[in-house]
């Protein structure tokens, strides 16, 4: 590799009371040279071959207030200045490493007093950098295959609820429940993975047996997340145990785990694997702090994560349905790797956000997760898997969630129970 | 294990436009029970013995406007009461899985819309947990023993910069010189891990060369840290390479790496773990978002860590004074496990934040690096370490900074060159 090597691009939502342009050299220097003086060693070659650079600033609006702390007084008629900047780095400069790119991109950079609000937005990866990562073993394609689920409708999923108490036999009490009622795909909620009164393996035992069983007699085979999560040695035993049990897909904690232990579960590459944010509202919630869901998800996606949450239209948490909508969008779109993730729908979904998901985004390629909107149907938990289905299929024939509710009687029981 | 097993308990500062008494319960709920119903299954008994538990909640002030958007409209009169509250989770939720502690102490609660700020203070491990766990293998008398630095100055470590772009052999050369100056420590910098331009195993062929005949003729070995943060498969084999070489340090961007790689790591058990915190600006720069430094630094201990960066006094980046003396005390506070972490004071140090330092902390129990303030000495690096170690000796007799630059000439020339 030269100086003419292929480069990654980061775009970045900046706050400053400096001059913009300053700034923005500042988070290159920091990011490449980074040292406040200059030192013996740091020849001009050097500095042309390995600095960053700053590609491109966008001024947007100005704010009179610091939108994070800065650690320095706030001068009176203070200007702290927002812009869009997209710097770029030689992919010399930390070869094909997954976290050692990260410490470039969101290291230190959000602890310099020159910026008021830094928000990674998205990454451009150059095809020389994403062709090293297989990415998704199995991706929209495969956990269809796996569920046996055709194109047009989305995968309907659960998550055992209570999330923390159960015995491995109660559990596999209500996954016979589930997999009778047609669902397609159920998880461990992320508070359970290996506890005393659940131990994983005989966790696994004992669902395993429901969902072999019922495939040995339908010839569907539910795809049941099994919550791996652990340290790394636990999670390859439990993961094994999975294969061995004829499951098909294990579940990671992303952030909990980590980047390189979860990488090395998805190398595997037998399992597909179910990737849970949970956390993210820590690293995003702030609209001037942390990262973005479409630089987020190629992370993980070049991680080698099948399915990614994405949470849903009307959910039960903060995020707005725009969010929401553009983080599907981005799972959905081609690249990196040309491979597109799993979004996984879920947080207070019961199946009447259906019609608007499907008018804001127009795509199936969704695992649709509903818990309480399954579990807790007036008619039981088949009933609520049977109002999902008709929810998803009223929405793809056009109807209005109005529309669904006058012409699908059974539709009303549901709306009744969980509509706000 | 049973209901009347042993206790985690998490203190939050929160602020809820809702009752704390009912914001408290929710983040309970969702981190125990979590669904937004009821269901069938969850029985009194189940919910008496596996709900969280809020255990205090302390009032702090009010605010007109939330801290961080709700994805609500926030009411004319609006309040948004803030308060520290406490929230225990009975120790068989999770069993001895740090990630899935994590997730269930820092998970979906940051997503919840009945929270307008939500950061986690600290944390407290019962012994039966926290005795599961190694902690520390070194700690910090072993890292004096590994570099015969005796009790009563801190260790002088420096980073290599530039950050990005020099070879082994130009590394090793500035190694060299540094060795020669009495350095204690020296790492790579969190950019520099094994890029094309230095691949791993020469830069540690390289520098360990310089470092071994350094040892074998003074008997002092320097400890350098290596950068191993890559992904779990390649940081085993730089580990193996750094134990094979003689070398005795081993460092790792935790949070771009994550817990389970790290935790592995650690427990290979034969190198010192120098834990970088790049990254940590997203997790802690907003007031109300995000985790304090006392329970990060809980997490890495548990999970051996041996040295953790603390920023320092006067430093470059936006962090105060005061957020610098507590993550110092949190390091060398004896628990959880008795075994402290000894901090690593970093960034814009050049000595003259000496006498403050040993003020405020009476501690020399520190790694005290200097990059530039030794680098960029007027009279070489050799002059940059002296200076340093005085400055520190200065200090420790009590002297001012002022009193330090009037008794002490040779420290003018640093404050002439750093002195802002």
């Amino acid at each position: 590799m030269s100086s003419s090597s292929p480069r990654l691009t980061a775009r970045y939502f900046i706050e400053t009371p400096n001059d913009l342009a300053k700034a923005a050299a500042t988070l290159a220097g920091e990011q490449s040279s980074g040292t406040f003086v200059e030192v013996p060693g740091e020849t001009a070659e050097l500095k042309q071959r390995f600095a960053a650079r700053v590609e491109s600033i966008k001024p947007l609006d100005t704010s009179p207030t610091p939108a994070i702390p800065t650690g320095r007084p706030t001068p009176p008629n203070a200007v702290y200045r927002r812009a869009e900047v997209a710097v770029s780095w030689s992919l010399e400069n930390f070869g094909h490493n997954l976290p050692t790119l990260v410490s470039t991109v969101q290291g230190n950079l959000y602890e310099l007093a020159q910026f008021s609000g830094l928000k990674l937005i998205d990454l451009d990866f150059p095809a020389e950098f994403s062709a090293r990562f297989r990415g998704p073993q199995f991706g929209i394609p495969g956990c269809r295959r796996l569920t046996n689920v055709p194109a047009g409708r989305p995968l309907i999923g659960t998550i055992i609820k209570p999330s923390i108490g159960m015995s491995p036999d109660t559990t596999a009490e209500l996954v016979r429940t589930l997999v009778e009622a047609g669902i397609d795909f159920i998880k461990d909620d992320e508070l359970m993975a290996n506890p005393p009164h659940s131990p994983f393996d005989a966790r696994v035992d004992a669902i395993m047996r429901v969902i072999n069983a019922h495939a040995d007699r339908t010839g569907k085979k539910v795809m049941y997340a099994f919550n791996v999560s652990d340290e790394i040695d636990a999670m390859q035993r439990h993961y094994e145990k999975i294969v061995r049990s004829g499951g098909t897909c294990a579940m990671i904690s992303l952030n909990s785990v980590g980047l390189s232990a979860s990488k090395k579960i998805c190398d595997l590459g037998q399992l597909a694997i179910h990737g849970h944010r949970n956390g993210w509202g820590m690293l995003n919630r702030h609209p001037l702090l942390g990262i973005e869901y479409p630089a987020y998800q190629k992370l993980w996606r070049l991680a080698g994560v099948d399915q990614l949450h994405v949470n849903g239209i009307a959910n039960k948490f903060w995020e707005s349905d725009d969010s929401v909508v553009r983080s599907i969008q981005s799972c959905l779109a081609a690249e990196p790797l040309n491979k597109p993730l799993l979004p996984v729908v879920s947080s207070g979904q019961w199946g009447g956000q259906a019609p608007e998901t499907w008018r804001r985004t127009q795509t199936t390629d969704l695992l649709y997760m509903a818990g309480g909107g399954i579990m807790a149907h007036p008619n039981g938990p088949a009933a609520g898997v049977h109002a999902l289905r008709e929810w998803w299929e009223a929405a793809v024939s056009g109807l209005t969630y109005d529309q669904c509710l006058a012409q699908r009687p059974n539709l009303a029981l549901s709306a009744q129970k969980f509509a706000k």
